[in-house]
């Protein structure tokens, strides 16, 4: 169909190609350099002229740099007469500056929402954003796509050791973990982490059954790899089997492949809605693509079909 | 005045103080930092609650850096309440990119200008923009500033070996040398790049008398410096006697320094609206303050007296 145009910018490029062979097109031609100064310099080298045209960025890190080529890149299609402007960001940077958590903070995430449609978006394709809110920043169409199933169904097919249990590394991500248990048919546990008294090292206390069971924590971010590498031990010491770990989205920021290699997670399984390095995936990390659910959504939304059962 | 809040962001921390000092306040508390993964992380540290307030930011190098926080900051203090939020950029980053040249190019200087009103700015003072025509980029007011006297003053009180000519090195400059022209009493000279045909080197041809004078070269912004040390040879191969060159906004990128140590220019004089490493600085680059005239500028404001006497 040649009124469905992909291009991709430069945080994602092998996800983009794989994106591409999914759908069946070639990814439009598009250049996206820098100048002497390190402004940002793009050239489309092919009209896009009342085409649905679909941009693939994640705004990873370098998150300015990204963000930025993004807006620029939106702005370039608007003006060459693109009828619709559809962002797929599988990583949405940003996402944890989402609320005033103290006085006088910025809601970075609320900005990006508003600075993307200011540019010219028209639809946004995310993945398992930090907080399903998010959605509601925007007051453009929206398809908020979901990585549980891939990853559930990644240990699904491995030979497990024994009996698995998932386990939540906090709270907050209790909901998640659920939807994998649903998917396994495997229990869940919470790490419950507690101060006891104030200036008194964290305790933590699991809820739920871990002994002798296979646990798989599951994040939707690993960052500086803190806390789930905390949790893991902590399964370990209080009698798991082995430990495996899984998120969408792989920051893997500052100290974390450090203390990954150094925890006692066996695998740590990720999306690739993050490159990344070749260093980085060498060790214990196994990346899973989301270019079929993307290629699908894509396609969906191009053909006006509903994309809400790719939601779960 | 505790209605007056004057706050810098990380590109002019230097400028930034010296303004403060010419204004008689202290600058704004707030921690302007990065979170592991480089997302800009601020912390406004005081109440600034039914204020007037003043951001310092050039959108210099690394742009995309300062442009997002900046964008934050805006963010951040439209949520605390800020009456208004006054933007002081003496450098406005990708303002070469103000017109479509070619197809399908992004119009990136105007989409700045969208991204700062959607943040919340309320106003913007800024200094020789590229091209005065994105002061309409804005909906917001905005007050151009010109760097012309402080340049012209200091080759007032300079003394120069002989009479001076003040020299355009393009077409596109002449009003700039004009201006420094009058303000010098001096005549002006401009260089006429021509390819007399494909594929043959251009021919510098200068248009006015420059022989036997001492030459000062002006531009708004210095980013390579090809154009500027191209000039500054041809002039001295014509019969200058010696040739000075002045801008703005001192990019310096790439082989910038380089090609000026090795021209023929005698001395470059630049503004502080893009600060420079102690390394650039040293050699020929002589550093003029644009703090008094932004610092006058900021008080008018927010005094609500017209800032248009310091326009040239
Ligand atoms: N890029 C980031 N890296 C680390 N922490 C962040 C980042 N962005 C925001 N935060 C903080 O993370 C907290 C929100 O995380 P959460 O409680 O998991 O939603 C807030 O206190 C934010 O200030
Ligand atoms: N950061 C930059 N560095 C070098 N050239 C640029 C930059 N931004 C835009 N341009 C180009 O510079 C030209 C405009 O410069 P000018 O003719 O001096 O107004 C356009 O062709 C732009 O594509």
């Amino acid at each position: 169909d040649p009124n469905l145009k992909v291009f991709t910018l430069n945080s994602n490029r092998q996800l983009a190609e794989e994106i591409a062979r999914v759908i069946g097109v070639e990814l439009g031609k598009c250049s996206v350099q820098r100048f002497s100064d390190g402004e940002v310099q793009i050239n489309i080298e092919e009209s896009i002229r009342g085409c649905d045209v679909f941009v693939i960025q994640s705004t990873s890190s370098p998150v300015n740099e990204h963000l930025m080529e993004l807006l620029i890149m939106i702005d370039a299609l608007k003006r060459a007469s693109a009828k619709t402007i559809n962002i797929v960001m599988p990583y949405y940077g940003y996402a944890r500056q989402d609320r005033k958590a103290r006085a006088r903070e910025p809601i970075t995430a609320k900005l990006v929402a508003n600075l993307l449609e200011t540019a010219g978006a028209t639809r946004v394709i995310t993945l398992d954003l930090h907080a399903p809110q998010i959605q509601g920043f925007f007051d453009i169409p929206t398809d908020h796509l979901m990585g549980v199933p891939i990853l559930a169904d990644y240990f699904q097919h491995k030979d497990l050791n024994g009996d698995i249990v998932i386990v939540s590394p906090d709270h907050g991500g209790v909901t998640r973990a659920r939807k994998m248990s649903e998917r396994l048919k495997a229990p869940i546990a919470i790490i419950d982490k507690r101060r006891p008294k104030p200036n008194v090292a964290e305790v933590m206390n699991i809820v739920g059954n871990i002994e002798g069971k296979v646990a798989i924590l599951i994040d939707d971010i690993i960052d500086t790899a803190g806390t789930i590498t905390l949790a893991a031990n902590a399964l370990v010491e209080n009698g798991a089997l082995e430990v495996y770990a899984c998120c969408t989205h792989p920051v893997l920021s500052g100290p974390a492949i450090e203390r990954i290699e150094n925890s006692k997670i066996k695998e740590l399984v990720v999306t690739n809605s993050i490159a990344l390095s070749e260093e980085k995936l060498s060790g214990k990390i196994k990346q899973l693509s989301v270019a079929a659910l993307i290629g699908e959504a894509i396609i969906r939304v191009h053909e006006h079909q509903s994309v809400s059962t790719l939601f779960d």
